[in-house]
């Protein structure tokens, strides 16, 4: 990317759960804006927004939107990437997509900065972001890995209603106060109440029986991790919880890991922080993280059987690493 | 136990969460009672509770509370166990205890009537029901280990509210109005708030980095299938629900388990419902295994790597089947 003092960046989505904090990042984060261009569906045109003090109005999203655009966020779902990314692409645009849309495409780079940071530079114009899971899982994992290569991960979710969008959360709000006057929850973004229940994933099913997120933590973390060999086997469940993930990870390493190992490795890791005080119950957990930039990292403890194998509980903000900072994150490593 | 027509029969913990459901259980299952006595820590004398349209009284606990006493179903904790059981069998009574206090003692049977009934008729006074998790684990599990032995077991846990007691179900209750009114989760029942929120078990931490409860999955589960080189490695997490269980369950089979066999064998064990529908992703949620006697098993699937692999989803209702239930039907085999 060319350098310059200041970039002119759209936000495609910007209405969204995830638009939301791509503004609130780009701002708190001093991300060195010329223009900033806010692009959603027609539902949000003529919304005004304040960014930096100044009053920015939502424009409909076409194909024309991306002229003189030097970076564009996506996070629209991934039918819009897959149509718009390309228009930004030819107007020059670099696009970051937080959608699905390119993750699986071996010539589009899926990154995430702790991990595969030079993959970055081998962009031919959009750069994926992976699913929130995936790089929560991964930031915690890919230390540990590089000391004592992984061979395998078991892993079930606990994963909050934010992932699901703006719509899901407020339908969390909204049974909320419902079972408070004993009324029957009622479900219409998702199939099933989440208030006082947990569910299977909401993404579709595949034919091996493994949900679309479940199936995207394999393959995801396969190709960030540059592991194509590397087994994984998620349970991905929907609890309710606002906005951050939390995962129990039980992993099996190609040698002994010890605590003490995994303790070293874990306090000096980018994006991590280590939150495990056995003596007073106090590990990770959403509301520890929920609004935080790094993932929480605890529950460490050595398999009772199997010195190879080692258990580990991460918590992260859906949101945040899990999405819009992971992205801004890749921005920023663009223009530095 | 000597073979009446009608049973004396005493419930200790008979105001708290499990105890009310031993009174809907009793009088629903049309147990044999004769004189059913209901007792409790001084703080509820004098309550009065309707049982089969007949007003009871509840009575304090004293370790005179037994004469004539049949069966004791005990549920207020270790160390009332621990100090009342021996009154109870001392006075005749067989105890059927719902507390931790006996479950490691290798002379009393450790009992779910699905998996060692047998172990019944060795009692010396009293028996003890297992720990909720285990309970609900174990009927899922047993009939795949008798089809094809299991050699481990990775299961992280979504743990409900009531296995906390009464007044931590209360307290979930009072934070779910606290946050829809703008104010801080007040907690005082449990150490964290638990409305939008999940955090590692709040048993007590042991010197290995697992806590009591988890500790208990690993060697209940080994006593009661009788597998003492049984691998476990459980991860217990509470979560914002009610009162049923959620466990995903990643487990290692002596030799290949295919979907078929898996299906075919849990469509006709005892004690579960299988509900799993991939084309319409409906599986276990506790909203479905709430106030349910059988445990919910789903989301079957064979390992993406490994054919001696196989995953599954079981929620069980953690005051019924994990507790009350289970206790019950110990009494039942007892008087058949």
């Amino acid at each position: 990317m060319q350098k310059k003092s200041k970039y002119n960046v759209a936000i495609v989505g910007a209405t969204g759960a995830v638009g939301v904090e791509f503004l609130k990042l780009l701002e708190d984060r001093d991300f060195p804006i010329d223009e900033l261009r806010l692009l959603a569906s027609p539902r949000s045109k003529g919304k005004k927004v304040i960014f930096c003090g100044r009053e920015i109005e939502i424009q409909v999203l076409t194909p024309a939107s991306f002229e003189n655009i030097d970076i564009a966020l996506f996070s629209a779902g991934g039918s819009i990437s897959k149509e718009y990314a390309p228009h930004a692409v030819k107007a020059g645009a670099v696009v970051i997509d937080n959608s699905s849309a390119f993750r699986k495409d071996e010539s589009i780079p899926l990154v995430v900065p702790e991990i595969n940071p030079q993959e970055i530079f081998k962009h031919q114009g959009i750069i994926a972001n992976p699913n929130c899971t995936t790089i929560i899982m991964g930031v915690a994992l890919w230390p540990l890995h590089q000391a004592n290569p992984i061979k395998r991960i078991d892993v079930a979710t606990y994963q909050a209603v934010s992932g699901a969008g703006a719509q899901a959360l407020e339908e969390l709000r909204l049974q909320q106060q419902a079972i408070l006057r004993n009324e029957e929850p009622v479900a219409r973004v998702l199939k099933y109440p989440i208030v006082n229940n947990l569910f299977s994933h909401n993404s579709d099913m595949t034919e091996n029986g493994y949900n679309q997120e479940e199936m995207k933590m394999v393959y995801e973390t396969q190709r960030i991790f540059g592991e194509e060999r590397l087994e994984i086997n998620p349970t991905c469940i929907r609890v309710p919880i606002e906005r951050a993930h939390s995962e129990a990870l039980h992993v099996t390493f190609s040698k002994p890991m010890t605590l003490t190992d995994a303790q070293q490795i874990l306090s000096k890791s980018q994006g991590v922080t280590l939150v495990d005080s056995r003596s007073d119950n106090y590990f990770p957990m959403p509301l520890l993280a929920s609004g935080q930039n790094n993932v929480f990292v605890g529950r460490l403890r050595e398999d009772l059987f199997d010195k190879t194998k080692f258990a580990l509980f991460v918590c992260g903000d859906q949101l945040l690493k899990g999405a819009a900072l992971n992205a801004v994150q890749i921005a920023e490593v663009l223009i530095a």
